[in-house]
């Protein structure tokens, strides 16, 4: 049993000088072991946004991931790096949003048992979501309290072990399977935009596809509400990203509306915050051919109705 | 040049007793001559539906199809079996919803001119879309002008070719190619649930299906508001359908918000009828594979909205 996070078997020390993190190989690992777990989610393509952006693009579709965010990949891949006796023991996550349903989806997968932290006043939808997947939740207050340190204490005393939501390789290596079916699907690219939130995503994806297709131009986007980045994220991100593109709050909700309306899709805003960013023209010199990442949908009607106005 | 309905050619008068109207030949020529410019769409699967409904379910998302409906295959496959001549002249089609793009756009990328006739009252949104497809738009008083005739007229001035939005051979033809592309991805099927609306869709469906899986149960589902079956479509499905279920406006809505939440896609309430039959549990007994086909996503926001109150 190891309480507290997994060590990053394996892996040079974040930002140091040695080997990378996490590689092309690591990426490959992790779809092999996503395979028939996690869906190969579609690649969507649009005329309207095409011709409208100038650029041929290419939507991977993470909206349609299970548990409605690629968030499930980075859980699924560390939980199923874990021992028998980790397994028979458990994890504990802290997340109020979609790392908290995918470490207890792919907790229940592999037949262990999750220990969710969220805030007490977390919405009951992602609450209820969160518990249907049969995990435990231990609510906090976020004003008062620490969930790092509420999680660690849980880890130690259960015996559990912490799955982190962005910093760790494992995690890093299933986001960057996105990336890896994207171009084994299209083909090489010229540019991949990828929200940015933890930089899980954008390390893993950036990971794969500068490795798969030298040259890329690696393209973060950032959403209103910017997330601390992680030190190996951050790490990753400095080395491959090329830039990063800020999207407004209005620039976000025109892509969910162009999203539901032309695409016929649902898409949560910060999963919508990489589109938002090529139809709001923050892209120079738009490239022939274009990659997206639409990183979630867990939006509810209501919440959808309340946000747009 | 033929005003007028194009004849239907190498087929049998709706009703008679001659081979029949339409045959899986048909529906495989429909699919070479839409190959490239009708999408290709996708398949989804959701575990929560399998386990809801208790049928392995395939949904065959013509949401996602260009002009956002199922309607693009019939009337780009009618198109393409005009002569130069006639489309040099171009086409009309009455229509207030889905048709009128899908004619319009047809005609565009098939370089004729389309003359829509809508109800004056059509909205703004719908007929923005199918002028912004090109198309030219006449309007007419829906309570006391008759649109058949109108357009009738507006063919004889004209020397326009009719396409009929269901009730002919070729738009029955390319509608069946929807589940000839289902059947291809899944295999064989116990089960295909289909809108009926006017039953073009049904009756290229039942057509296509029922000759590549013998035995496949075709269940029809008819919306709230049912549209006049058309004599060709009403010959076939007579011979074709196994039953028709009816759905109520609750249970449309109920759909559409489970496909919104879980399945992270938007579809109009008819488009959403026979997914709204399986959950609201109209199916007796549920064979192990269930296809599904969500017919059209063509719903803004505000409508939405509105709708789901």
């Amino acid at each position: 049993m190891s309480p507290g996070p997994t060590s990053p078997t394996g892996s040079a020390a974040p930002g140091g000088t040695g080997a990378p993190a996490v590689t092309l190989d690591d990426v490959r690992d992790a779809a092999r072991r996503l395979s028939g777990a996690a869906h190969r989610t579609p690649v969507l393509r649009s005329r309207t946004l095409d011709a409208r952006t100038g650029t041929q693009t290419f939507l991977k579709c993470e909206n349609f991931q299970r548990a409605g965010a690629f968030k499930f990949r980075g859980a699924y891949h560390a939980l199923s790096h874990l021992t028998p006796e980790e397994l028979a023991h458990g994890v504990v996550a802290y997340s109020s949003g979609n790392h908290a349903q995918a470490v207890a989806l792919a907790a229940r997968e592999l037949g262990t048992r999750a220990v969710i932290v969220m805030p007490a006043d977390t919405p009951r939808s992602k609450r209820d979501a969160t518990a249907g997947y049969g995990a435990e939740i231990v609510t906090y207050d976020r004003y008062t309290e620490d969930r790092a340190a509420i999680s660690g204490r849980i880890a130690r005393e259960r015996g559990l072990t912490l799955i982190p939501p962005y910093d760790h390789p494992h995690v890093i290596a299933g986001q960057g399977t996105t990336a890896l079916e994207l171009l084994e699907e299209t083909g090489p690219l010229d540019a991949l935009l990828v929200p940015v939130g933890g930089g899980g995503l954008m390390a893993g994806a950036a990971t794969a596809a500068t490795a798969l297709t030298p040259g890329i131009r690696m393209i973060g986007v950032e959403p209103a509400a910017v997330e601390t980045p992680g030190e190996l994220t951050f790490a990753i991100n400095r080395r491959l990203v090329d830039s990063v593109v800020l999207v407004t709050d209005d620039e976000i909700r025109a892509a969910m509306v162009f999203a539901f309306e032309r695409l016929k899709i649902v898409v949560e805003p910060s999963g919508a915050s990489a589109l938002a960013a090529l139809l709001a023209g923050h892209l120079d010199h738009p490239p022939a051919r274009t990659g997206v990442i639409i990183s979630g949908g867990n939006i509810g009607p209501d919440r959808f109705r309340e946000l747009l106005g």
